[in-house]
């Protein structure tokens, strides 16, 4: 099967590129730059363009048996500073997208979705794929609509979409700007030798998932004719204390944790329910968070 | 108190000049063109231009206190047809206001938002606010989006926003050309001795809703400091059938109903708890449905 991943030189793409190989599929990638980390893949077509340049995106679907959209122009943490930019982006573009893929023929669609944003301040936790949609950043309201678009064509478009609602990834090949994700940013600093920065208490809690646990969760669901919606955690709660103390193990080296007045914290928990992929697809997360954080901070120590 | 009524000429936009006039309030219109059936109104500011021109939108703002947004360049009909388009122009046209509005200091906005579409096929009826928003249609998809926004910007730019969910909204003034709901399309086809035709066999149920009284609701709501979003039916149930036959009653003339085979009829029952609003805001419906038939019909016997 040839497999057209869109963001496939990003941080999960490139996981998911890697699980696609390693099972015999043809991979194309659209991308706006080569992957930051890692030289061109031998193997792989890499087309460069912009996600909203319709031709450029026409031109990589061509001979395409199945697509990957894992493309965002924006993070959870930077969507909401220009929402009208984040909907053409996103929104506007990926329905784009699903225009042109009707038009070629090609059915098959996995999207990346946001497990950790579309449900917003969850009932209880662990949150079954079932609870209502009630996103509170431009982020999750753009996932949202999205997947009630990608129903929509699939009522009406002939469209077979699934979308894979990722928890929080983590791992080797995340940027650690600051924007990306608690745990790179807060390696950066321990291998930088700063101190660490906490807003509010440490007790929020979030699902995290290693990325290449969820790279071959993706690889198998666009390999199978299922359509819907599944939530991609590792089902288990670890707090921002919780990553302090494996980072003071993994690191070795001493750092100061300087807890600051909170920003109000929009959710305090979330935590996904991930039976429906397990069952699904036979899927089982492999690496756990201590050894995860071990593994990426070796590779941070080892690239920076 | 001065109100910019965007879309202020068109069907539901002209009875909430009328009664945002009767409470003494100032009015601005913004629309792309003047009313239809009506001359321009005594002492009502008209400004036409098109909603997705931002500054056309900004100059119409500058100096009111608040503003009501009614504009939608689609119908439920009709905008599956290109969502791309729905959204460019109707959620990133109203993140523009939204901005705009943000940036000029004016937090009080009232949305016409829409309880036939944003539900989805609902768990049960009378449905109430609190229901999951699960919209099947691009309609819905951009109302629920637009909701999502306005309380992203009620909790991080001050904004103050109040949605009404419109049930199915008939009356004088509406078109009728087909796309914008079976009360106008049946009477316009009974008064041209045309036959009706009822996709189905007459046993879908909506809730139909006076347009004179959603705009009594809609002109105290925006008087008002609420937020959060509000149900705007009858909350009585009428199928297709219930009206043909009050339109039997009501014309007086003959006419053949041709019962097509059903297109898949999404929503099969769609019925909103209204109590929300009426215990909110003292509202109460004072027109049924057949005395409103009645006054359409008249209505439009005499402009046609």
């Amino acid at each position: 099967m040839k497999v057209l991943v869109l963001g496939g030189c990003g941080f999960i793409g490139s996981h998911v590129v890697d699980s696609l190989l390693a099972r015999g599929h043809k991979v194309r990638v659209f991308d706006r730059q080569p992957e930051r980390y890692r030289d061109p893949l031998p193997g792989v077509e890499y087309q460069f363009g912009n996600f909203r340049d319709r031709m450029s995106v026409i031109d990589a679907l061509s001979g395409a048996d199945a697509v990957m959209h894992l493309i965002s122009t924006t993070f959870p943490s930077t969507a909401d500073l220009d929402p009208p930019t984040d909907v053409s982006d996103n929104l506007v573009g990926t329905l784009a997208l699903l225009d042109s893929m009707t038009a070629l023929k090609i059915p098959r669609l996995m999207f990346l979705s946001s497990g950790g944003t579309i449900y917003g301040v969850p009932d209880a936790v662990p949150i079954p794929e079932e609870h209502p949609l009630r996103p509170i950043n431009s982020y999750g309201i753009v996932k949202a609509s999205i997947e009630h678009y990608l129903d929509l064509y699939r009522r009406t478009r002939g469209l077979m979409p699934i979308s894979i609602r990722a928890s929080n990834p983590y791992g080797p090949r995340q940027g650690h700007t600051g924007v990306q994700g608690v745990i790179g940013t807060f390696l950066r600093r321990v291998l930088n030798g700063e101190d660490l920065e906490v807003w509010g208490d440490g007790s929020v809690v979030r699902d995290y998932l290693h990325v290449s646990d969820l790279a071959e969760l993706c690889a198998e669901a666009v390999s199978r004719d299922v359509t819907g919606a599944f939530n991609a955690g590792s089902g288990i709660g670890a707090s921002v204390s919780d990553i302090v103390e494996i980072i003071g193990e993994v690191s070795g080296s001493p750092f100061k944790v300087d807890y600051r007045p909170g920003r109000p914290i929009d959710v305090p928990r979330s935590v996904l329910d991930v039976s429906a992929a397990k069952r699904e697809f036979g899927w089982q997360t492999r690496i756990g968070l201590a050894e995860g954080i071990r593994e990426t901070h070796a590779w941070m120590a080892a690239t920076r």
